[in-house]
């Protein structure tokens, strides 16, 4: 049999008034206002963004920093999206010209699920992307997506307002995010209406790098 | 011409999830239900809190927990608290009977103001600390507390909301509060509706102790 994957969450980033997107979210700023780099600027002196964008002058990340962003990455053989993190467009898909934010060839190299209320035939991309857009809701997209997996892990990939859902259903196993340093005074919380979680859930292990706390949440039941 | 005596919050405790007190909060357990030990027994091996109780048998406190309980009393000349964290008596003060949490000789040694709707004579107590009752809001309170502190600093101790009130005036200058590695689900948050909050204070440090992360808010115009 094989061995059913854990459902993960990686590297969100949560300013200390508990937001992890700032307000007024655009296709420009798509975690809102100031926020991208106010709350994930910690990541961007890591190798892999490095590599990613051959960014010169930028400060080595911290050995802890580089471990949680490499960690999102292992062992992982598909992911979930909220729609909004696939993209800006609302509502049906239009001419489907909307590919994604990231280019040709996605940083996934996988099956990726998204959930949507609006059908949409697959989208091959390069590089072994593809996005397949599921509209029978959280359950199903995590089996579909588990399947696609073959016994390695799926990663949820956000954004706020997705990974509340499969918190609140109990379905994530391991929550990793990050406090960082700043407050945002407004945007979109990630712990809201989520009353029953000590039920579930405890928290694993915090530890401080040089620019944030990383927090390790898992399920215990 | 004296000092004009800052503003000064301390050892406020948040669970990871944003909450300061649980909910339920009663007479028996007046930070509500469980919160009491989940969000402040980080304080509870510092010797200010074994030399309270005589307790033995407990850890002695990190040094940096140490340090976050005794700033708070450094340079302490009156106390600002709202009226739930003087007692749980709602409404006009009956009898007067209640005269605080904290027994004959209560652990000010000062004047504390409490914020109240409902006038009440000055209430003087053991060892120097004498309530008084201020019925005409947060900036007056302000005023009187700082005239009686004589160029020392106020400390606002509570609850959440009265501290709130204060953040929400920009008039608190130093905020300290503790990160506590437990989740709560639900109960009352500090940042709630302080939009405005990064306009006018910024995050001075972080410190992991081996039991919370140490946070210090400044008013930075």
């Amino acid at each position: 049999m094989t061995r059913t994957g854990r459902l993960r969450v990686h590297t969100m980033s949560m300013s200390l008034d508990g937001f992890v997107a700032g307000p007024d979210q655009s296709l420009d700023e798509p975690l809102g206002v100031g926020a991208m780099h106010l709350l994930h600027g910690w990541m961007f002196g890591t190798q892999r963004f490095r590599d990613l964008d051959e960014a010169e002058g930028r400060e080595p990340a911290d050995a802890l920093d580089e471990e949680a962003v490499d960690a999102g990455f292992e062992g992982i053989g598909a992911w979930i999206l909220g729609r909004n993190m696939f993209g800006p467009v609302r509502g049906d898909w239009g001419d489907g010209s909307w590919q994604g934010w990231w280019g040709e060839d996605p940083p996934y190299h996988c099956d990726v699920f998204v959930l949507t209320h609006h059908p949409r035939p697959p989208l091959e991309m390069a590089g072994g992307t593809t996005f397949h857009f599921v509209t029978d809701g959280i359950h199903a997209t995590l089996d579909r997506a588990r399947e696609a997996a073959g016994g390695l892990d799926v990663r949820l990939g956000g954004g706020a307002a997705t990974v509340r859902q499969y918190l609140a259903a109990h379905l994530v196993d391991d929550l990793r995010y990050a406090v960082v340093p700043v407050l945002l005074g407004r945007g979109e919380r990630l712990f809201e209406s989520l009353d029953d979680l000590p039920a579930a859930y405890r928290v694993a292990s915090v530890r401080q790098s040089s620019t944030v706390l990383h927090v390790h949440v898992e399920r215990a039941v």
